[in-house]
């Protein structure tokens, strides 16, 4: 697994010109380390006033951001697991019409499996801006450029999640499957930038 | 050192309370993984039209994304290590006039040390976009989405390193260094948004 390798050597793999690990793989790593420092800053003994209010909007902020991180950091190696499998599929026999015809299928279920995981990463990203919006009113304040790095890393990961959903959606043939994650990731994507705005102004 | 450290356990790492590793060591990453996902472009097989002028122009971009990529993992420790510089300069003892002296002297070495360092990483983002413009232009036209992550995570990265110079400069005292380091950092990420834009239309 991606994750149980070294940071150093997870940098090595992503240099190589194998195909994989690549975009995909990265954009949720971008995202899991946002919601990871996140998780940081709602866990520090300091909050923004020192208050009960801000202690319980924190705390409540943890088990949500503990999930995306967890989610996140599972897509790092299911993006590159799907992936996989679509090279796998292109590569099925293509001899005779059933075969070609079961190659077909196998591609395009492949695709989709492999559309649906940075659709995942764009979702967690979202899921995770949100509760920046609650660390960035309450979290410390010495440690605002965490939060403005988590900020910054979540949203890099939705937008390169994005560019890999996109780039998939062009060899699906379902065309009602297509529109509907098109449709979805251009409005996560526009999510993404509206709370991440909210959440820099509550920051400052 | 982190980079020796699984990609788990160092998420384990960033999402505890503990304030290193934090958002320093966090954009060094993001941008170390930039730079690695354009070496593996420049590395394929392929090329954006098989031509030799492609070749020769993505074999040039090499070194440059290996040495970026080199000194951006570097950075991830060394964020750390200087941060952790600060905080025990913070601790040295403060009793005599004499040690208040030598308190203070030893907060802004470690201070500036700390700020060099994401200084360093913007210097870093901007030279692996350089080389992006080249990736972009001439490596294969399939994995562009690969290309546009890679950008996306430089900007996060030189974004997320700018707000830690920023924070590191409202402590320093020396008004030479805090205006020169200020007023490049705001050129380098002027100079990374507008590389980055050139890119991404390269891209298309």
């Amino acid at each position: 697994m991606l994750i149980e390798l070294t940071v150093k050597d997870l940098l090595s793999r992503f240099s190589s010109s194998d195909p994989t690990p690549g975009g995909g793989s990265a954009s949720a790593l971008a995202s899991a380390v946002g919601a990871a420092l996140l998780q940081m800053v709602a866990a520090l003994p300091k909050t923004r006033n020192g208050s009960d209010d801000d202690r319980a909007a924190l705390a409540a902020a943890a088990p949500a951001l503990d999930g995306s991180r967890r989610l996140l950091t599972g897509a790092v190696d299911a993006d590159t697991a799907a992936y996989d499998q679509v090279v796998a599929a292109y590569k099925l026999p293509k001899a005779s019409a059933e075969e070609q015809d079961a190659r077909k299928a196998a591609i395009q279920r492949a695709l989709q499996a492999a559309t649906d995981v940075p659709l995942g990463v764009m979702q967690q990203s979202v899921r995770a801006l949100e509760e920046a919006t609650i660390v960035a009113a309450h979290g410390y304040k010495s440690a605002s450029s965490d939060v403005g790095v988590a900020i910054a890393l979540l949203m890099a990961g939705a937008t390169g999640a994005k560019l890999n959903v996109d780039v998939n959606l062009e060899s699906i043939t379902d065309a009602s499957y297509r529109g509907t994650v098109a449709a979805e990731a251009r409005d996560l994507l526009e999510t993404v930038g509206a709370i991440a705005e909210r959440a820099e102004a509550l920051l400052r």
